[in-house]
């Protein structure tokens, strides 16, 4: 430990010269800059406002973020704090790019040992979302363009378990069986998630890999799963990420300045357990879909099934009135009966009741065999949001067809944390 | 067959209408005005001076396609042509992300079959990469935003031989043995190769299953490989490409104002059979990197084992003097030892003729589980090109103990089309 202390300790100075550097040069003058103006607080969500994946909503003004001189200098030299209230990679703008990778803890892996772990991946998460090689990294200048990297850490029941099993909260266990699920493929539970984000594949690759070098003796891989959204700099002005199923994705999520965003996310200290305040729970489902069959659904048939069009992912209620306008559930045609259908799937997706939501990170994935949705999403408690939702859709929804969910895990995001902090400090105190 | 020429035919008059449109717009003032410019004969691969993968070479004030005003808009809009003396693709400037997709012929799919299944490609192709939907695409909306997207049409041997056995290429079978080769995990051969490029993963995974729909019922999947560079616009101004391993990779690649490039990469009347004249000779090794003993290997260790400088690629009897300049491989050091070792990988890879260099366009791969380089290579003929290359190599490069190749495939590169034109007219002639 003493040696990994002081391990921690010269990260910190090698990672604090660096960043001077990094927000003093051309990169600094766009996203750097903002971040070190912000401090410790907003350091990990500075961006939160600008949501790409609901571009509306955003007002370039007020974003120095993507300026013409930091694209000119490339936005790999872009790194974005992992310091503050909350773990950045949550509501920070979703990357291009996002690997999940589950670990399953070793027998030996003890309290003991789950501190040390953590105390070496706070180090090695410092270094290399502030671009900077962690101690002995062997390729250190692949480290150098973090491309707005983050790593966001969740936890699962057996490594609260291991630690204190009265500090588990009452959802942190595997999700209530939903008839139409297909689980057992291998993408399901996990005792410790990493969510690498980038808007690069190298330095998520490169991440993962420092991170495992350290993991490596703590734990094994459970399962891997790597997702992607548009390119950055691909999209055009105002566009949506759309999925494979070439559905507008990501429409109506709760957004950072809306009035109860962090009482649908974040766990407070009347609603969970003290250790996880500031933190968050992630689900995530594998959503295959059946392209194959979808493909022979013609267009209608389609908008339907969502109760969207397709063009730009306005509600069938008000077809013209963009993708942000408010769905009318009670909107009927000529015929009276509901324009959008009984079981639209976003009929079956809203609830009446608006604490039962939650704030959807879903990204692309396909393998060249099996194409679908990794559906992650934060909320404060999944058995009081995610789960009713899904109930529903369960139940009915005319996507059904086409969708299956074929893996499924519940993650405890830690609380942020500060220099000079550990990440899962409260959790093992 | 009426029913797909049909098909062919309103293709075309909707990608025309298309590309006008695309060619007139904010898109078109950068790169689509300068391959509209270009015109046929140029159109493939106009962009080719400009090598990502060897950026000291590129003069940027020559290069219209990245101007700001193209950056803001969204580089997704991008479009090359298909069409010119030789397929796209292959010099065209490398892609963030490459998907390379081999097809096994069903038994039933005879030569009348393939003449049908090559006339649907080349539809699709055109429309692809053009940012149109082929006809009855159900997500045309996926199709908009190209991102430069190439799709590069090879053949196998088994292909060859359903049309006219006579027609083969001697080149084209499985290559000659190699003593580390550790084959036979399922990405060895395939009786058609689809490489599919672009600078953004969604009209990837798109053009994929688009082209898929057409093919399934002649061909299924063999195997699927996907690699990726650094993200466009992620890097640094002068920056060339990364592996995994961390070494610059793609420096002293033959380049297309080079002399001797045509008879390096080009099949011609001389060389080969006539239907591939304007074709090329593709090599695909799967090299999986054994990243974790390649860790413990220290930096000197680890530079005297390729011969480069890690910071910079400059080959260690220049150290200083940048990538780009030669190799000395007769330099000595104090005590007269060869500065570059004897078995270091660049000079086991270096021919001492001058015919016998390839085109390399590799790109990393990572699948959470395994890592490496997805080594393709351009070659007029791969007996005499690539093959003694890697038996060097296979005899001794300090390299192997961190290297090996897990698959090989061998396929003939169809010659370019124009428009009207089918590819692969001229093997079914």
């Amino acid at each position: 430990m003493a040696k990994e202390h002081l391990k921690a300790s010269e990260n910190e100075a090698h990672r604090l010269s660096r960043r001077a550097l990094l927000t003093g040069g051309a990169v600094g003058a766009g996203i750097g800059a903002l971040l070190g103006g912000a401090g410790g607080v907003a350091g990990g969500y500075a961006l939160a406002e600008r949501d790409r994946a609901n571009e509306p909503r955003f007002d370039p003004e007020a974003e120095p973020a993507l300026t013409p001189s930091a694209d000119r200098e490339g936005f790999g030299g872009e790194a974005l704090s992992c310091h503050g209230d909350h773990q950045a990679g949550i509501v920070t703008v979703p990357a291009t790019h996002v690997r999940h990778i589950a670990y399953t803890l070793r027998p030996e892996t003890d309290r003991a040992a789950i501190a040390r772990m953590l105390r070496l991946l706070t180090g090695d998460i410092e270094a290399l979302t502030a671009g900077v090689a962690p101690l002995a990294d062997p390729e250190p200048e692949l480290a150098e363009r973090p491309a707005r990297l983050t790593v966001t850490l969740g936890v699962g029941a057996e490594l609260v378990d291991r630690v204190d099993p009265a500090k588990r909260p009452a959802w942190l266990a595997p999700l209530p069986a939903f008839t139409l699920d297909q689980l057992g493929n291998g993408f399901d539970g996990g005792d410790l998630l990493l969510i690498v984000q980038a808007d690069d594949q190298l330095p998520v690759a490169h991440a993962a890999r420092m991170l495992h070098r350290d993991l490596d003796r703590f734990a094994e891989v459970a399962w891997v799963q790597e997702g992607f959204r548009q390119a950055r700099g691909a999209e055009a002005k105002g566009a949506t990420m759309r999925n494979l199923m070439g559905q507008v994705d990501g429409t109506v999520n709760p957004a950072p300045d809306d009035a109860d965003f962090d009482s649908l996310v974040w766990v407070d200290s009347a609603a969970g357990q003290p250790w996880l305040v500031g933190g968050s729970a992630f689900v995530l489902r594998r959503i295959r879909m059946e392209l194959d069959t979808w493909d022979r659904v013609d267009r209608p048939g389609r908008e339907q099934t969502i109760g969207r069009t397709l063009a730009d992912g306005a509600a069938l209620s008000n077809p013209h009135g963009g993708e942000n306008a408010p769905a009318d559930f009670d909107a009927k045609n000529a015929l009276g009966l509901p324009i959008i259908s009984s079981a639209a799937h976003i009929r079956r997706a809203t609830s009446q009741d608006p604490s039962e939501r939650i704030v959807r990170r879903a990204v692309n994935y396909d393998t060249g065999h099996e194409a679908g949705l990794l559906f992650g999403c934060y909320q404060r408690d999944p058995l009081r949001q995610f789960v009713p939702i899904q109930r529903r859709l369960d139940e009915a929804d005319l996507l059904n067809e086409w969708v299956t969910h074929t893996g499924s895990a519940v993650f405890a995001v830690l609380p942020g944390f500060r220099s000079g902090e550990t990440l899962g400090a409260a959790l093992l105190a």
